[in-house]
């Protein structure tokens, strides 16, 4: 056998084994083309533990559907299988299944619907809707949660440290922390969900934005190590980059070494009819050294060069360096505010990682199953309430209230159409004593959030780009309520069930306990 | 401009923007084929919050040679570099530059040593050792953190829940759950690291395992559909896999529903003369379910049936079973022992993001620069004496006491030779008051732990399969202290300086503070 080629690795086999044995299971039984409808949300906001999200922003459909292109079962792909070998001896997979995987194995017979990138969603509201083929739609799963989990992770962590930077610029700088080539995708996301540049030259690339980037400690100490010094290194910097220059300026000592050293640079590059970008800082006290540096820097004349910070930064980090300078900057005699208004964050490893809480745990569930010609709801009763999943055929639509701030959003059954209704129920998804009533005045508009990308295997959805995306996430998390964008104990979002799912629920679950 | 390929993002330009920039800036003062030496160490073990690793199994070495095999600077990235704007106008990277990495951009001329995968490896020494021309030695930096760092992240998170689980089988689920791509990653890790098998299909292939799974909730969700029970699908996936049969018991009610419909399927199973393989459990107090259904099927004559745990294990969790079942088995009636030898861990989330402590934090330092014919020694001063790297061209020795297990790690100079004293100085990294004395008959061996894989661009290494680094993993988790392994709050394990190489550090740190 020749090696496993990466491409085949990263297609249509980054894939659980359970998906193929049960599609050949399905195959066997002749339910393999049955259409069947899966949805992919998840149960949880991400707790970091110390800090929990009160939203997500959902990202990682775009490539999704780049997957989905490429993704299917050549010739590589079925000789593998052919390899696997059965316990009792003889193959696992049979020809009759593989060679309709051949003929069938892609994903050109699914209907999918999704909630756009850069949107804000939440918990049980499916974030992806596919209907098909049981086969195919079952061995889509472990791509499909792979890739929108985690860079809907990604993105509603750069959405929350761009809320908690108050606008300031944000550098993604993650790539050297990231898991493996995740750091890819985690990129994209970032970008999507709140970094305004990152410092991946590939993807910064392949997405149309310029890489950013300032230097690292190894350049000063290259000149150290040749009998110079850091003043040399910042000069040479300069000389090369004169309108790109931002130092780094903690190698040797911040505010005794790196920013006077950097100050002396400015000057000459003033001097010369250039505009000196910033310094950087990577360790200590960042709101101590923020106000220093900037009093020094004011001093010299450079009241507008940026300071960028970096050092394990995310948005509590963030939130606590801002709130130190505006409770000590008056005491250095500083304008907080100004300060502020001259930092950027470059954040690594805890955007990248979705340190505290690394995966989002979405999870894939058959809601409905065609039976005898009609569609028969599938449910699955957990062993808490809040686990089991709302069955059937569904809409999302999000409720605004009278200001225009999301109020609720709403499960309804495919039919039902609650913008055409004078007096909308509200169920709690597992709470029977919970529901609440809103009534058509106290709205001002009501909006389906799922849209068709891909209707029986045409694509029918535009791919927007990033700068869309960015736009609709400006305008959702515009419209959220403070409360749920609180960045420690938010106010819980209201995801509600209409009364007729509320019903159907309970007649299957009740169907299944008897 | 073409869009950029999927390889391109993947290949030289999975890089930051800085290490271009600098690369630039050493071209352009004659220093960019300057002989130059960078270590890669990391700074700390993971801590998982809860509990702490006390060491870490070396991972992603062979991963790394595969990307260097490929990544250079062809026309593609020549040609998006050349597209890179500075902000003053005119262009970022300039011809001459952009001429020499035509023609020199690749890792041929560098000299790599490394810990091969699979060892057990401490903070402080050298993971990976690169010696070579100054641009290109630095430009592989991110690749080289982002690779080693993950995979060694995931290895030494499967190597304690294999640790956790007593031995028992372990199954890596994770790459639904996985970062994007670094799910694929992650699974090889997990492979070298502690996991028997995967449930990754295109991995598994890839390093010639056998892919390993059962089945999901929707197949039972199927049959339900259409009207059919849980018995119908269990019977109808032992007809397909009759010697590959685990049933996944939890869909309805494991003690009441699922286990005894296993049972029904294994005794039919058994008749026709196959051997049933057992039930998974993926929900509920998961040591009290696996007494029950070890007593059920024992009484059923399937005493040797597996019982597959899964549900976000992790070390702890596994832990907190197994301490359970032997707390609880006697009150059941049930030999604990025998219920622990027959469980399987399917270990998912926690395993391939390395829950709560998702990255290893490695970093990448220049240690020496060529200067007038000689290494001279480079140093960077932090804000806190742990954070100094260890300066020089430097050894990594593993001492092994008499019982042979082993001791210490020492970092020495590349020309000391710790194997032929009598009586070997152990100085703490950075604590002047701490230091102790080895004699030479305290002593087993001591053996050297970095190896070189390149040297001046020609391999000189032979990559290991990985049974053979499971082997080395095997026999360096039984050579250390049980306190060192303790799952939480372990043993701190000695990573000491020599005498001269404290020597050194101290001098250079006077030197910079001057």
């Amino acid at each position: 056998m020749p090696p496993v080629s990466e491409r085949t690795i990263e297609g249509i086999l980054f894939t659980d084994q359970y998906q193929l044995t049960m599609a050949q299971l399905y195959f066997r039984m002749g339910l393999h083309e049955r259409p069947a409808q899966f949805e992919h949300f998840f149960r949880s906001y991400p707790d970091y533990g110390s800090h929990q999200a009160g939203y997500c922003i959902s990202a990682g459909l775009g490539s999704l559907l780049g997957w989905m292109d490429t993704a299917r079962f050549g010739e590589e792909e079925i000789a593998l299988l052919r390899g696997q070998q059965a316990s009792g001896g003889g193959r696992l997979f049979h020809d009759d299944f593989l060679g309709w995987l051949a003929t069938h194995g892609d994903f050109g017979a699914l209907t999918l619907q999704a909630i756009p990138e850069g949107r804000v969603v939440h918990p049980h509201a499916p974030l992806t809707v596919v209907r098909g083929p049981l086969a195919m739609a079952q061995i889509i799963e472990t791509a499909l949660l792979n890739i929108i989990n985690y860079q809907t992770l990604v993105a509603t962590k750069a959405a929350r440290i761009r809320e908690s930077g108050g606008g300031q610029l944000v550098l993604e700088f993650g790539v050297r922390r990231g898991q493996g080539r995740g750091a890819i995708e985690g990129g994209r996301a970032a970008l999507i969900g709140g970094a305004d540049f990152s410092s991946d030259v590939g993807v910064s690339h392949a997405l149309g934005f310029q890489p950013k980037g300032t230097h690292a400690h190894a350049l000063i100490q290259t000149f150290l190590a040749m009998g110079q010094t850091e003043l040399d290194a910042f000069r040479a910097y300069a000389e090369l980059y004169p309108d790109d220059c931002t130092l780094l300026v903690d190698t040797i000592n911040t505010l005794e070494s790196g920013v006077p050293n950097a100050i002396t640079v400015f000057e000459e590059l003033r001097r010369k009819g250039h505009r000196p970008v910033g310094v950087r800082l990577d360790s200590g006290d960042l709101a101590y050294l923020s106000i220093q540096a900037a009093k020094l820097l004011d001093t010299a004349g450079f009241p507008d060069t940026s300071i960028v910070l970096s050092s394990n930064l995310d948005e509590l980090i963030i939130w606590q360096v801002l709130t130190q300078i505006r409770e000590e900057g008056a005491r250095y005699g500083v304008d907080a505010e100004r300060v502020i208004k001259r930092l950027v964050f470059g954040v690594g490893t805890r955007l990248i990682t979705s340190w505290g809480a690394p995966a989002l745990g979405g999870v894939y569930k058959l809601m409905a199953l065609q039976h005898q010609g009609a569609w028969s709801p599938a449910i699955k009763v957990s062993d808490s309430a809040e686990k089991t999943p709302n069955p059937g055929n569904k809409r999302v639509w999000r409720i605004y209230d009278r200001r225009e701030n999301a109020s609720a959003d709403l499960l309804a059954l495919e039919d039902e159409r609650p913008d055409q209704l004078d007096r909308i129920v509200l169920r709690h998804p597992s709470d029977p004593t919970k529901s609440r009533v809103i009534r058509r005045g106290e709205i001002s508009s009501i909006e389906p959030l799922l849209v068709e990308v891909q209707h029986a295997g045409r694509r029918v959805y535009e791919q927007p780009t990033i700068e869309q995306m960015r736009e609709l996430r400006r305008a959702d998390v515009a419209r959220l309520d403070p409360g749920v964008k609180r960045l420690v104990n938010p106010h819980v979002y209201h995801v509600s069930l209409s009364q007729q799912l509320w019903d159907l629920k309970q007649t299957l679950v009740a169907q299944v306990r008897d």
